[in-house]
């Protein structure tokens, strides 16, 4: 059996998403900066593209920026954003300790500029309060960038209150919802956002593309200089056939998308009730709020990497956190900040759960995690020490 | 007859680069980052087209780092050597007038910062002479970024020799290779460049997707912060389909290439001398010394947007100039750093051709532009006060 349960890292491309690329490889395949037919043909799927995805998520289509991904849109977002501050004269940030990577070196490097980064806590359950957000803003206060759902522990912040506080107060959000796009509904009228931060390949869409959704007004610095491409915000030839791929994959994923929700939540309920038989475990992240297909644990006297080894043994494709990450000694940040001790951070398995996972082989997956820990537990002499009762449990 | 002459501006993909894209969607579609079986199987196929790239330009793997294009890459690579040149006082960088946007802008950006840009000038023949670099370079020189071949007039510049100037004086050498990679050999050690930008999508390979070569030991800054991947100089799931496709593309781009070259300065050779037909017109840049591909003329009299839409007409797809500015009213800078009046650089036509074209096509673009110029002509009063002496030909 060949179980693919780690579709936070990056998802198999649907053939609807496949399909809609291809013809711009190789017919339509003008540049739309082209006068000629080849190149306006390209450039009326581009705007086509653009509106569909506009509509998707309650905004204008001259509010999307195209970008590499979404990294590249967590960065120019935040940079964006500080630039603007700093003619203002306000040079504070406030964020999330269990931010993407993307965010968070991103605000290290305004950090060693000059600004002000306050990292709210999270606390054990992964969420965040608006209550937070709004004792943390202060005057110079520029950005407030909090992501959508979580990559590691998948748990859902409250983002339309954290987006009425900012409104509010005058501040701009921004919001990475790499994880949550096509996955939980995203309206960024009704959720108060004034930028998002999308990727494609989180939904079924091409690796390589992705979406800055800015607020009609809010100045965008341009990372990369060059053509006047995307009304002069992001040079470079537009990527037209990834740009359809990532348009018909995120109107697919938000296809009776509730449906699909209450089956994908069903799968991982199952599995966390599975999972949660193994002794001294514990679930990572608010139990309810947290993204459909996401199910975060940690096991005591377990070492990350060599579960997922064994595991993929088995067939089974999961990872310890973010993908982005992996191959690092360093325990994640997120599970650190959620108040995980190190010893048990590093014995982190995150199983993502996509639409095409099922109750078989999430029975699979348990059985598998059961026989993992377990001979993992057997070999280890941290775990023998647990035992005999010369070291403490934790969980 | 529909013809595409515009692929300067971009290229049809080729069969070959598409199937090898296609696996990567749906079959080997896990994320390098991750330790699992899939990911690893994506990670392989990641080192291998590096190992293939930089195979073809005589690099070294670990000397080529993925971007998204060659705006990127130019980008990178410009901002890499002035922070570099910051640290130990050298705030002054050479360059050329014709140079593609992404450079120029770039250096715009830096001469805010207070670098001094030189920008050499080419001379009619849209060629820089090794010596003029020679003469430019200071002791506060810390870079020289000359393109290998231009976008609009297809001049070859002499980098080998700019390259051993560079190399002579310890000054970093880049080259934006975008319309070079693919189409005339480029070797980095040969030709001593030590950064080099490539864009697959000029070669038949996808969208989206470049390659920034930098010589071992050049401290390349990271545009976009996140994620480790690229030796964490570049963040963002590595975009393994279009990663695959380019590698492809450049293989098969460079196989044969002195025959196609042959076959292709065939077809231009016949295309210059059917256009020279045409009362009032000149040759944009060095007859010899020009991509095998590359044809750009000058009308006089002729506005060049008229005379695109009548040859769109007609089923020609061809270009002004670059597609990254057309929409522009602003006559091209390159034709006017080699000296095109405004009048007579507002006239301009580029046909890039590919191994695709055929001589009857070329004929035909020939009948072409002999008709739509004579057409245009003849509803001009500028051409009629022209052609009554009220005005002077200046070609």
């Amino acid at each position: 059996m060949k179980i693919y349960a780690d579709n936070a890292a990056t998802t198999k491309m649907s053939q609807r998403a496949i399909q809609a690329m291809l013809p711009y490889m190789s017919e339509i395949y003008g540049n739309p900066s082209s006068l000629h037919s080849e190149g306006q043909r390209a450039a009326e799927a581009l705007a086509d593209a653009r509106r569909r995805i506009a509509g998707l998520l309650g905004a204008q289509e001259n509010e999307i920026l195209f970008t590499s991904g979404g990294s590249e849109s967590d960065n120019q977002a935040i940079l964006s954003a500080a630039r603007l501050g700093e003619r203002a004269g306000k040079k504070h940030i406030i964020s999330s300790g269990i931010e993407h990577h993307a965010v968070l070196h991103t605000l290290d490097r305004l950090k060693k500029e000059g600004f002000e980064i306050t990292l709210l806590d999270t606390g054990e359950d992964g969420i965040l309060q608006a209550d937070q957000v709004a004792g943390a803003i202060r005057p110079d206060t520029c950005l407030v960038t909090v992501m959508y759902a979580n990559n590691e522990i998948g748990t859902i912040q409250p983002i339309k209150e954290i987006g009425a506080v900012c409104r509010e107060k005058g501040v701009l959000f921004h919001t990475d919802g790499v994880q949550a796009a096509g996955h939980i509904p995203i309206h960024v009228e009704e959720d108060h956002i004034d930028m998002l931060s999308i990727s494609a390949h989180k939904f079924h869409g091409p690796k390589g593309i992705g979406v800055l959704y800015a607020r009609k007004g809010i100045p965008l610095i341009s990372l990369i200089e060059g053509g006047a491409q995307e009304r002069g915000k992001r040079a470079g030839t537009e990527n037209i056939p990834a740009i359809m791929g990532m348009a018909e994959a995120f109107e697919e994923a938000l296809e009776h998308l509730e449906e699909k929700n209450e089956k994908l939540t069903g799968l991982r309920e199952r599995l966390i009730d599975g999972l949660s038989e193994i002794p001294h475990c514990i679930l990572n992240g608010d139990r309810e709020r947290r993204l459909p297909g996401n199910v975060s644990f940690c096991f005591e006297g377990i070492e990350g990497e060599a579960m997922l080894l064994l595991l993929d043994d088995k067939g089974i494709c999961a990872s310890s956190g973010s993908a982005c990450t992996s191959g690092s000694l360093e325990p994640s940040h997120v599970l650190l900040a959620i108040g995980r001790p190190h010893e048990i951070a590093h014995g982190s398995l995150r199983l993502s759960l996509s639409e095409e996972n099922t109750e078989e082989e999430v029975d699979y997956i348990i059985s598998g995690v059961k026989e993992v820990t377990a001979y993992l537990r057997g070999i280890s002499p941290v775990w023998r020490a647990l035992e005999n009762g010369e070291q403490k449990f934790i969980l």
